[in-house]
């Protein structure tokens, strides 16, 4: 198996619903570093996994439509509690769909399944993996 | 797959017995930065995989019943070889014991697998990956 | 010269005023990994720079302080611009008022100099660092 | 599963051929800071995964043939376009060698699987993780 | 003083003369992943070191002029020892040009000091750190 | 002012005296992963602060005459409490004395002050940083 990783962040106001996140109900912010790697069995034709030029701006972009936000006011987010785990499937699925829709070139169809880790501090992460597949359309 | 990772560390002093193990069969010590991923196919009720909070804590009380001490003298440790290995494994069967106890939260009976990583210096760390069901009981 | 560092981290809500900040006119929020070096040119009879223990206790103290928050909305904040800058010095300030009060121990008298870092992302940082005599009271 | 994890790195030159690979298709160069997994189902008579000297001393040897080098002139890669995908591989071929031919000890024989990661910056690595018996010979 | 730090790599060629650089005399090649401080005694009217944004903009052109290049090759090098030191320092009197320029925006022209790191691996580093005055025109 | 910086480990056991210590009064351990700053004004003819080979073999042997040992029945450091700030001290000390013997160099005598940071976690370090000419022959 074969995978690269790219790093970028995005900073965030939003608040939890539920007891378990004690004061983490009141509205408050995150800086997420995102890692995501991109795995497949065998390289392309080039040699690589994938068009790393392509995999950064795409992560970016993801991030863009998040960054500086908050997320309790988007209305693609509407009534969804976004914790780490929820945040770290949502990258997931933009890339995914950028892969399909072909914006991260033609190679990156190879793409077998995506790991996206979203560090919260120097002590905590969430990780969502899964096959590109098993990507709801 | 989703996972979350929390990190804590535990300084503490032991030699080893065997020659593959060199100088560090001498009395000697290290500084363990353990880290500690909780893996399960979904995310609960509350859209997490477990609460942090009490992940943190239970990390914390395992690594204290170590922390500080010469691992030589620790009765429960009589006679083991307290490898990075072995200590890998030690905090996620204590893990296990407490998610199965209940002091992880009722949520983290969703938990499959946990992967513990002790990072020993900048160069070097051993992990201990396994699923919840297979630690002994 | 001596110090001790230690490292802890808060995670907040918040906007900026001014046309300088783009898109962190919105609402927003930040992790902040926050270092705080406490210097002096002689260790203390015990051989230490501070009592480590209450070092962390007293940033963790004044961490909570802001954290889970939207610093928008607190009134000893009121008026301000929360620039990571301005967050810097804030912690700084807390910190000399806790060495004055003697919440750092007898020996943390002789602390002549701090430098307070806050790590906003995993590219970018603000410090602030000034003697503690320099401390409006 | 168990694993023992070592870093070490390399700094080559090289040149990449195909238009995907924008201005890396100039000569120009990489720190490649090295992080190889060792991976097995249990631990050896001795209670750790390898000897992790021998480990670190393999490692050492794999990257000092290719550190401070034009791999474009190095004999060995003729012909071959030295993605960081294709030189994980190439570290990843070398360490199985030298557990095939004993350089790792007896114990490693063990080994399952391997996983090496080449860190190129802050925001970017590639890795090759594949199993031992699955390596040409 | 408050200071303000940003990161950003360039990724180079290069060959060093001098017995002293051992097989570094051979063509090689080093990512740099590089840490700039600017210094300052007081914020400016917005409560800031310096316009974050800008200041990432310029470190970027600043390294792209010499990413992915053999430095051995650059004519504005010529005869040059591009060791880890001439570059932190070639670096910094870049970035200083940029102030005296306008390109880091008004509130630059009160930066005091600039501190260059050129971190070349996880175990080695070079930095040139001084007052902006002290740049050559 | 030029620096270079380089990193090292070492790994081990001891005491320390005195009732601000608290559970460290027990016998435990550390790894330090160590950070030398070596400092001048400008760089020596070969356009360097120092041999960096030899700073990293004269750092490498310090803390071999550390590691892997019970600082507790170190015959050198009898009846010293060798807290991180008293370690970070010993290392500046030797390391001077190496300069001092030629161990690192002709071009080494440039070197004016020398900051050594032991680095004990992820959360806390300390730090000794002085001119070479204060440290007593």
């Amino acid at each position: 198996m074969y995978s690269v990783t790219v790093r970028d962040h995005m900073m965030i106001a939003h608040s939890l619903r539920g007891e378990v996140f004690g004061p983490a109900q009141r509205l408050h912010g995150a800086t997420y570093v995102v890692d995501v790697e991109f795995r497949r069995p065998e390289v392309d034709a080039d040699g690589i996994v994938i068009d790393i030029g392509l995999a950064i701006e795409a992560l970016r972009a993801v991030l863009s439509d998040l960054s500086y936000r908050n997320l309790d006011d988007e209305p693609s987010l509407k009534g969804r509690n976004t914790t780490t785990e929820f945040l770290a499937r949502h990258v997931f699925s933009r890339l995914v769909a950028a892969i399909r829709s072909g914006g991260l070139g033609a190679g990156a169809h190879g793409i077998e399944s995506i790991r996206v880790t979203l560090n919260e501090s120097h002590v905590a992460a969430a990780t969502f993996d899964a096959r590109v597949e098993e990507a709801s359309t």
